[in-house]
């Protein structure tokens, strides 16, 4: 059974984290997703550890699942002349190159455009492809601090903290993902491609919908609040006897059990306390009772009260817990990959469960060029002859003995390669 | 001009967050959104604040814009007839009660796929539709606990800290849309609906690939890092002369150019410097150097230095400063909607941009039940006979003065409402 996007293909000229993230997701539904890397050296983060087996990086693997790998050159006139032929038989490019690199090699939106009017072209950047930052380089944590994240993560009195995970880069993924099936389903009506330019600045901006509205609303700007809401009490974490727990009581049936749960229904008299909103603004007075009596009991006993009374609460896992966490387990969140070299290998699954296509999580990240070949033979229809030519010009370059001493370099195995 | 979605109807029965965060992206791309709202009350965020003008919900405006509102009992037989009728003439159904609710109303998949077999019945839940946590209900504070990411973020040495977005939500309410166009773009080719299965906890632990598999690869559990990257350095926020600016180094051309800046070219004698991971290996010891150096110059300084180097790097923005940035401003990132009764109200534009049929944020998030009428009189061609029946026995419910007390009692004017 193929998953829902079985049809579509992608040519994906991405690389790090932010487009890749995002033509992985079109890769578990199903769609075709041919990576183009650099001849030679491929994607940067094949080099970035921590690495698997004989220099396999992780951050690679990762993220480039579900997808085929093809060196190409796109400096050279051949390789700019392959890549053309690939968009002409793609339905989907994308690519997340600071802005302008695709005119440099004369292989942007216009161009693409006239060999493939019906192709949505797709470019993920830092800061969009127009306006006076357009042609700055961005990363996941220049675009967390200017974007506010980081101003509204951290300790109250504390610093900015960056938030663990890279929605910098994240976020924009999957507006990205969104936008390409967007003009996809607009292609069935029109027959038409066009361009998205998602940025990673306006996605970070987007996904802060709540401290935004609060700031427009009250002028006020949001502040460090540690583990808080800052519209809600009690939204947050508490320190147990043992550990950390999380508790959220947001409708009204939640409190009364709750009071009655840290034994304070005296609580229950007070009728400024009877919301989340009327609470959040007695924040300093209540933040005392309930630390203090979530102290007195281990997490796993609060749990077990809380839970059930129906009240939305939670332990603060680690990732180890987070990986045997029953339910976790159930659903089969974490599964893994069979790799040819490495055995299996862990992933996380993807989130989007269909019933009738289910999204299809079972092919590993590629090696470098591990299907250059395949896809010249089989798309473009290129003789062996014309393959090998296509090598010995250095136009295509899959294994590399200086790409393999540049990962062992890293590894710290050996010296670094003379330039 | 429409946007790609055109002609896309999405009965929308969320509330909270999660739901209508997804259908908001779809209704933004064009889609006709009916978001259907409890006979009286409406969603709950009707009544959290801060509020503008009159009791208008911040929240609920920042979420439920590009949709129409129709009130609906969902308990009463009437009331039921009139869903599946609108769910019949839609494509896509979107709800967020948690699992089981849907099965009480005699309104899940099962039914609803026998009134139209080509709908997509999209669910978003804390947990999943099935497992051992299935029923619980879940919250973004829960999530962001049970699935790790506050674990991950923080301080090191201090307590786990909330990220200042509710990203517990949010990645379900993206994942939720990819799921739901990628459904639409198979129905393209099989003519056949399905359901869509989207759980929080998954979502939350698909956008930390990152930590994720550093902990299958290493077996160490990811730590709290302050704002620092694991995988690199620098990748963080420093202390200037007069704020913090952010820096990240990552390909072999900027440190150089950053040692240079900073004036400490003796850095460059070090092999065991060249490369972020190896960087990231002794932190320790270049974090301090790095500091010192940082605090020496304005962040303004520093930028215009950096920048001017090509060296990734920015401001840690408070959403006052965000909304001010050139970048922000040019790009329209942050638009105004006309409202009808608050006149301009500002409004996170979406970051989806396209280029022949671009979405449209212009319509403001609707009154409760606004579109009650116009709805079952265009779609259902009910009379107004039959409508003002409706409204007697309280099917539908658009002006309740009870709920409008209720809203007056959070603003703190008015007595609560008696039960």
């Amino acid at each position: 059974m193929a998953g829902p996007l079985s049809g579509i293909r992608v040519l994906d000229l991405t690389r790090a984290l932010a487009g890749p993230f995002a033509t992985m997701i079109l890769g578990d539904l199903g769609a075709e997703v041919i990576k183009v890397e650099r001849a030679g050296e491929g994607d940067n983060t094949r080099g970035v550890g921590p690495f698997l087996g004989d220099g396999y990086s992780s951050y690679y693997l990762s993220v480039n699942r579900s997808k085929r790998s093809v060196t190409l050159n796109l400096a050279a006139p051949e390789g700019k002349e392959l890549l053309l032929k690939l968009a002409k038989s793609s339905d989907v490019l994308v690519e997340n190159f600071v802005p302008g690199t695709m005119a440099k090699f004369g292989l942007d939106y216009p161009v693409i455009q006239t060999h493939n009017p019906a192709i949505i072209y797709a470019a993920v950047s830092g800061f969009g492809q127009s306006g006076p930052y357009a042609t700055r380089p961005a990363l996941d944590i220049v675009v967390q601090g200017m974007g506010g994240i980081k101003s509204n993560t951290g300790e109250p009195g504390g610093g900015p903290v960056r938030v663990g995970a890279s929605v910098g880069d994240i976020a924009a993924s999957l507006y990205c993902a969104i936008g390409i099936l967007a003009a996809l389903q607009e292609r069935v009506v029109s027959g038409k491609g066009q361009m998205l330019d998602v940025s990673m600045l306006e996605s970070q901006i987007a996904i802060q919908e709540n401290p935004f509205a609060r700031y427009f609303a009250t002028g006020e700007v949001p502040e460090r609040l540690g583990t808080r809401h800052p519209l809600n009490t009690p939204f947050q974490a508490f320190e147990t006897k043992d550990d950390w727990i999380v508790v959220g009581i947001t409708g009204p049936e939640a409190w009364p059990l709750f009071c009655a749960a840290i034994e304070r229904v005296d609580l229950l008299n007070d009728e400024r306390l009877t919301s989340g909103w009327l609470r959040s603004q007695r924040r300093a007075e209540l933040e005392p009772i309930i630390a203090k009596a979530m102290r007195l009991k281990t997490t796993a006993e609060w749990l077990a009260e809380l839970i059930a009374l129906d009240i939305p609460c939670g332990p603060v896992n680690t990732l180890d817990k987070v990986v045997d966490d029953p339910q976790v387990v159930a659903r089969g969140a974490i599964t893994e990959i069979p790799h040819p070299v490495l055995g299996n290998i862990k992933a996380i699954n993807t989130p989007i469960r269909l019933s009738r296509t289910p999204a299809i999580v079972d092919q590993p990240a590629p090696d470098l060029g591990q299907h250059t070949d395949e896809v010249l033979k089989d798309l473009l229809e290129l003789s062996e002859q014309a393959i090998t030519e296509l090598r010995e010009k250095e136009i295509i370059k899959s294994r590399d003995s200086r790409a393999y001493r540049y990962t062992r370099f890293y590894l710290g195995k050996r010296s670094p390669p003379s330039p």
